[in-house]
């Protein structure tokens, strides 16, 4: 099995600790590694992975090379921009396919917190056999806690595979729902969250995407093409049509695609009251990461990077302090740190993006 | 008449833009001088006021003389310790009373904020012929807006004098009051906030000195020898008792001290909030003085020194942000930054006071 870590994403949900130039998924948002780094460590770890590629944006890969290790510069691929998931999988694919034509691929979120490894090395090892025995597209489904309206949805079959007890076919795919939908998803107990991590063979994937994505599997081809030739493929690059993996491709696909139901306990991280939530807290319920203090204030969340951060008679809020931006927001509006970064995009302020 | 400014304090209610070394009389709180400047800048255009005095700490003192403008390096005196207003304005005093034994002096707080050149003018010059024709006290007094529990009040008596239709006799001073005393106070209508300024003549203040505070006039006496003979007096200072001019003097004068209702804009520019009260407003009241943007709030507060600041979805609070602290606080509790500041003293935060 070859692994695949997207880390071209953007994360303007952590600003203003995450920046252009340097994203979530190289930030320490989480102990004392970034969360490329974590994810990187885990993937080594598992036996059954013969090498590691790192697909990210050109302006992040001198960064990644620098700071992450276990990973040969070779190994990391740059696209020329991004086009969303599913032609940053095929990209991968054709370097993995130039190794070994029915090679297992995985791919995983470069930024997602995973605990629990030898869970998480069971689920990735069954996905495997089944990739290989089935030549199907397999993906990981998380148990749903809370009716989470940041997610996708895996609806599944109720009888799993014999063989394989966590495994279960794919019934559809849903996109993010409303609150009400995600709570009838919650409560039927047939529903999983889409956690981004795939694990089939490369010859699959490109059957499939003949099938489904004729159009991008063309331009893959083309690009497949150019690399054996040592060519630039920019230009044929460009003319991708961005769409995500989920999108593009297993939606349609569905009821071929197994799911793996993850025993691991898993969080994309994907704000920072999901940081809040799984951080110790002092008395009166507050995190204070860095340098700083609450006084008479509960359930604050304060990150203090090089100064001093003092919060006095405040709730629920959250305080993130960096070398040149501050921010002050109550926790359960963090989601929308987004429209802050859109208003700072709209006043043409790149200093701060 | 000779005129001393009281710059001495620390001013900790601006924390974190004031500190022990930069205090409140210093910075630009409101407008583009510091407070102290625009009141050496305020009493230089008095035609009536022959020289101008600074009394402050021995480590302020190089920087009055670096950034204020008008005032004659010898005219900062030093007070080895603060020791509250009596001795403070008794040191100035015998630096004055040196130069014109029967000379007016008049005392100023150094962080006041006044609005109305001409009525303040007149105001102090009624006070100047009143301490010659009399011998007497005389105080400024403000008509208050609001029942305020932070200021002395001074109760006066209904007729005004005949010359000076401004002027009344005190019938009793009132220390900061509670909510309910301040209340009645304000309903009565015959009280006064006590504006700390003061004006007489430097031979009538030594003669209350000696009469109702006989031991700080003894180490006055001896101070001025000190001064004369040109040797140290730090020993003799350090012997006495600190206590404000109003509990210590003016309370047991009363029905002597004369007290003039200010006709000009006054405020002590006291907290946060009392900035916030007269800074121009943005859409949604707030104000961002310096760099930053409030998103989806009201009546905030935010000062932003050397970074970007951004507040979003928080109504009524204050974000002060400097080189190397900040402080989250809600309008309504801007007083309460003096338990912050002494959290950061038992903590023994030198750096951060």
């Amino acid at each position: 099995m070859y692994a695949v870590i997207m880390a071209g994403g953007s994360g303007t949900r952590f600003w203003p600790y995450s920046r252009n130039a340097r994203p979530k998924q190289l930030l320490k948002i989480i102990g004392k590694k970034s969360m490329l780094q974590m994810t990187v460590d885990r993937l080594l770890k598992l036996k059954f992975i013969n090498d590691l590629f790192i697909v990210t944006r050109q302006d992040l890969a001198p960064l990644i090379q620098a700071e992450i290790k276990g990973v040969k510069p070779g190994n990391i691929i740059v696209e020329p921009s991004g086009k969303n998931t599913a032609p940053c999988i095929g990209l991968a694919a054709l370097y993995i396919a130039a190794l070994k034509e029915d090679a297992v691929m995985s791919v995983f979120p470069a930024d997602h917190l995973i605990i629990g490894h030898r869970k998480f090395a069971r689920a990735i090892s069954t996905a495997n056999h089944l990739a290989k025995k089935n030549n199907t597209l397999v993906t990981i489904g998380i148990t749903p806690t809370y009716p989470a309206t940041g997610y996708g949805y895996i609806q599944y079959e109720s009888e799993s595979e014999e063989d394989h007890f966590e495994a279960y076919r794919v019934r559809t795919f849903a996109e993010k729902p409303h609150l009400s939908v995600a709570k009838r998803f919650l409560q039927s107990g047939d529903f999983l969250w889409n956690s981004g991590i795939f694990i089939w063979k490369v010859s699959s994937l490109f059957k499939e995407l003949k099938a489904h994505m004729p159009e991008l599997y063309e331009h893959l081809m083309t690009i497949g093409e150019r690399i054996r030739e040592n060519r630039s493929f920019t230009d044929v690059w460009e003319e991708i049509y961005p769409v995500s993996i989920d999108y593009g491709l297993m939606e349609k696909v569905k009821r071929d695609v197994y799911v793996i139901k993850a025993t691991f306990e898993w969080s994309d991280l994907g704000s920072w009251n999901a940081v809040y939530d799984r951080a110790p807290k002092k008395k009166g319920g507050n995190v204070v990461k860095g340098e700083g203090v609450v006084l008479d204030g509960e359930n604050n969340f304060v990150q203090s990077n090089g100064r001093f951060t003092a919060v006095m008679g405040l709730d629920n809020i959250v305080v993130v302090n960096t070398e040149d931006a501050t921010l002050v927001i109550p926790r359960d509006r963090v989601e929308e740190v987004r429209v802050l970064v859109d208003w700072l995009k709209r006043e043409n302020r790149q200093e701060l993006l």
